[in-house]
């Protein structure tokens, strides 16, 4: 029994994505901004790589473009009001920091800041950049995570469903539902 | 009242990831193969981009080398065991869709495979290609996507409570959970 199937044209269907604050700046020349994006991924292992499309009409660009680095905030299911505002806000205009209640700190490794009150984020260095079409893509080697230590279980790992982290689907905001397993499990059954 | 941070080495945490079935092969000299992927992500809207990593030692390496295109396929929640299984035996061995009960058809538009019980199916063709280390980066330009039509809604949209997608985080699978809202809301609301 064939189950019936219909064609659309390409579009940007996959989901879910993550949804990250991307910062951006160095809190001197460069006023220190955060900007919500959904286009994001890791895209390599070791050394660990993460890329983002980011449009050229963005104040995050022209923020990239002139220091070569970004931290991907990972909010949670409690700020996605915040998040939502940072993707329609821009930050050539305001201060978002102050607007959202969100606090900026400086990273560890680079001069873009994190942003306190998510429970991940992560430090990022420019690699690559490829034009797109509407987006360009920076692909940023993580130099650094830095994790909300009353996050961290007993075994030293991100306890996620404490994290409550966001994720991004068609338009929407969800939370993270069930955990249905860990990788490898059929094979660890046996 | 500042946040404690703990500081880690840079790593693959960003996340929710989606996770895909990575369809390759033309179904004649290079047979129709699946591969789980969990580094993967759009990168553009217009023309749509997605890209993927994939490690050279993959047969899914070998195949996209060869035929410069693949399928995305999305998986559902009751899917999470195929998925796994399809992430950790390599199709240069065993046939991958009838160990798993999963059909491949012919895509519209390129010669790979599309999974017929998943939900949702991006046909990419390959754009660009580069070395990140332990994963090569495919870049590819979704041409067509295909949608189980009963998942349709009576507006012409995917019903993504109906699909239930899998995401990943942390090395486990998750269903979506609760929809907190869509993209613009705050602003709407004024």
């Amino acid at each position: 029994m064939s189950i019936e199937k219909t064609i659309w044209p390409g579009s940007t269907q996959l989901a879910p994505s993550p949804v990250v604050l991307v910062g951006t700046g160095d809190g001197k020349r460069r006023p220190w901004d955060i900007m919500t994006a959904a286009w994001a991924g890791t895209l390599s292992s070791d050394p660990p790589m993460v890329g983002i499309g980011v449009r050229p009409s963005r104040f995050t660009y022209d923020q990239i473009e002139a220091l070569q680095c970004f931290t991907l905030n990972m909010p949670t299911a409690a700020q996605a009001r915040a998040v939502d505002y940072c993707g329609v806000i821009s930050g050539r205009d305001t201060d978002k920091f102050s607007t959202q209640g969100l606090t900026a700190l400086k990273a560890s490794r680079i001069v873009a800041p994190i942003v306190e009150e998510c429970p991940v984020s992560l430090e990022c260095e420019v690699k690559h950049r490829l034009d797109l079409g509407s987006h360009v893509l920076y692909i940023g080697q993580v130099v650094a995570v830095q994790v909300t230590s009353s996050l961290i279980d007993d075994k030293g790992r991100l306890d996620l469903a404490k994290a409550d982290l966001l994720a991004y689907a068609h338009g929407h905001y969800y939370s993270l539902g069930a955990d249905l397993g860990h990788f490898g499990y059929p094979v660890k059954k046996k």
